[in-house]
């Protein structure tokens, strides 16, 4: 009867059980739509062997109760305990892996000090793969107890160690986009912290893109490498060029800074008489998969210009808090439909999390709204409209991010890969409290950004594989 | 032989052993002067069998070796292990008991929505004393779990439960303030949660006051009840002058908000002619231990008044980047030697977490120094030279929370109560890492407020008792 019973649900549904790595039975948030969630009760996701969505059903289905049950008998059905939420990975846009151990000091200094005395002599030792690797894989690592699936890392100049980072996600089993960092400009860089040459930087570049695609398990591509020239001031044109060349010749990811402070805006003006948007793009390093790190000072025509390529934004906002000189530009971003996700800058801000991220993106864009100085009048003080709402945040925690990188994860749908976290509220542990008679799914959703821990973090996917 | 050192050291050091409960040997955090930190390796910290600080010997004291050694031989003496950090507990100035459940929801919504639809309706369940025992025996747990061994809380109307809640922080050793909110002007309060009468709620308050006194097992005054105002728009003339002279009769801490928004700034100079401040004086709530929440809108004026009258500030950033309109003028209210301390403002914020409150000050003052509006010239964005430091935000969350209550806590210091928390850094789990070869006790401090979670927070003591 079984046998019937799964051979009817089977040629109903389209679908092989003996294709399937597993399904898993979930109240399941996600937001497919900008703006807007979904929660899923008891929705059913079907895993393929390769980590794909095959398919998901949700209750009201007709085929969903003897779906379960066929499941169940084949041995394929995971159940998460009810209490427990079934939510995509988180995406960190803009991770300095190499700064991880200065992530939460320092944050007193200007930007100019911290840079010089502090971040760039740290990643300097990465030239070091032993001390690499230790601190790399603790990165990864913590990432994804945090949640992340998907990180996209800047590392250092060095390429040898920069391999090492994408070996340490590759075997840990997180999603990442990996950059060698490129520096060359003499009057920006300090003389024990750049590369030798344009030839030799461009040489080392398009040998570090073969050797990630080529890492023995990366055959899936859950490790690629991201062309990476740190930002305007930190590049000579032939660097960006070349680059921007590696960018074409191999459709590759790209990431860099873009427009973050008054200084850097100032400095692309004065050099180029063009913004950091306009410099990227006539260099060729964008397409439809670039993040483009804070991006705060941009106008109309840098907007067009992200919607006309397909490129997209990584918004820092903790980082912009200290760092940016001024408020994202959030809300009008979102309006235009920009491809906009998150990132936790470590070490420009401290957290690794991207809830905090999301929260964060929140705060600073009622901040915004509202202003500072409470010796203006109340109309002066802000820019008004500008706030944004949890679910457009966890948006581009998730989907956003996902559509930044032009990946298919970040939403539970079919063909997506199954990149997935669980939360877990506890009653009698960490800060996050449900209270089921009290609390509606969007307050649920909204308690998780707010109050979650890693320790409620309690199992990660990424491409159909728990890594946690 | 033993006998005759534990003699000498007591003779030597004027201290009689069988007056210890014990003595703590520990790497130690605290910030004695507003701005400046102390570290001092295997600090010793002599606690008497009231709970309270006999003497503390530094390393570098000429008896502190015998010291420890005469101690251990007297079954006195717990080490802290190496790598775990002893500090002062955390003091929560600015606490909703009552609203935990609704952390973390509904902050996307006005205010006013905010208030009258959710949190009134919500308070007002806690005539319900069942209901009442089960949230505060959690928020009192948790805010412990976060390392505030003293909050300051708002109840709601009803003395019944808010008695639950005192008995509550009682059993679970909080040192805890807590008030009874007084609320009674029909313009502004909704007819299901308000005072049926002044005459009732001043009678209520002081039954609250001497029942909160008289509590078994509070004769040392771990518990002291609090005159609570909920506002100046709440109350009504009358109201304001019997709670004052509560205030006056019994010597009691007062909380209250002050000045948090434009529209209660503007409420108070529509109706009075005066500020926040100005009409509390007058009503005679204000004395050297009361609490005001916020004070956003305040001039030269209330802020001579504070210094005048020693009453404290609780800033609550996390809370005011989304609901005052306006950022805190902390950089000048240190500068002019005010009180102040920090609050979580649960749930105008959803975090439990003073560390998070103090990481939050620092990105506040940030935020105010640069401004938002990236279309405005950098010079007109924001209020330059208003940053604070770490220093002084660890600062306010402890020695300038116990000043603002006029306790002895915050401080590791004769006479002082012994409330201390231990801070863990985890090398596997959370997001609290040290690597000793890189990290200066500065840069711990720091990453301890950046990045601890309830986890990292192993042991906490209040009064000299191990609570958690
Ligand atoms: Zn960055
Ligand atoms: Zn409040």
């Amino acid at each position: 009867m079984t046998n019937s019973l799964t051979h009817f649900i089977e040629e109903r549904m389209m679908i092989d059980f003996t294709t399937l790595r597993f399904a898993l039975l979930a109240d399941t948030f996600h937001c497919p739509v900008k703006g807007d969630f979904e929660f899923n009760v008891d929705f059913l996701i079907l895993v393929n062997h390769q980590g794909d969505i095959a398919d998901t059903v949700k209750a009201d289905d007709t085929h969903h109760a003897d779906m379960v049950v066929a499941l169940r008998e084949a041995g394929k059905l995971e159940v998460l305990p009810k209490g427990q939420y079934l939510m995509p990975g988180l995406v960190d846009l803009h991770c300095h892996a190499p700064q991880w151990p200065q992530a939460g000091k320092g944050l007193d200094l200007p930007l100019f000090d911290w840079l010089q005395n502090y971040t760039f002599p740290l990643e300097n030792r990465y030239a070091d793969n032993a001390f690499a690797a230790n601190i790399y894989q603790d990165v990864s690592r913590t990432l994804l107890a945090n949640g992340t699936t998907s990180a996209v890392y800047f590392a250092s100049i060095h390429r040898e160690s920069t391999e090492v980072l994408a070996q340490s996600c590759l075997e840990l089993g997180q999603r990442a986009f990996v950059g060698k960092v490129n520096m060359d400009n003499q009057e920006q860089c300090p003389d024990f912290y750049r590369e030798n040459s344009v030839e030799q930087a461009l040489y080392e570049t398009e040998l570090f893109v073969n050797n990630v695609r080529g890492l023995a398990g990366n055959e899936g591509g859950l490790v690629k490498p991201v062309i990476t020239p740190r930002f305007v001031p930190s590049c000579t044109d032939p660097m960006l060029k070349g680059l921007g060349e590696l960018v074409q010749k191999y459709d590759l990811h790209m990431q860099t800074h873009c427009s973050e402070s008054d200084w850097a805006r100032d400095y692309s003006i004065e050099r180029y008489g063009m913004s950091d948007i306009a410099i990227y793009a006539e260099a060729g390093l964008l397409n439809n998969k670039s993040v483009l790190a804070h991006s705060i000072f941009i106008d109309e025509k840098d907007i067009a210009m992200l919607n006309q390529l397909g490129a997209g934004i990584g918004h820092c906002p903790l980082s912009n808090m200290y760092f940016a000189n001024a408020a994202m530009q959030t809300r009008e971003l979102l309006d235009a439909n920009v491809r906009v996700g998150l990132g936790s800058d470590i070490a420009g801000a401290p957290s690794p999390s991207i809830f905090r991220a999301c929260f964060d993106a929140v705060t600073h864009s009622r901040v915004r709204e509202d202003g500072v100085d409470c010796h203006l009048p109340a109309d002066q003080r802000g820019v008004s409209g500008s706030r944004i709402s949890y679910l457009e945040s966890f948006w581009m925690a998730t989907n956003g991010g996902g559509q930044v990188l032009n990946e298919k994860i970040g939403v539970f749908a079919s063909d997506y890969h199954f990149d997935a976290i669980v939360v877990s509220p506890d009653s009698e542990r960490g800060n996050l409290r449900v209270w089921p008679e009290m609390d509606s799914p969007r307050d649920i959703l909204e308690k998780i950004i707010s109050l979650s821990q890693t320790d409620n973090i309690s199992k990660v996917w990424v491409q159909g594989k728990q890594v946690r």
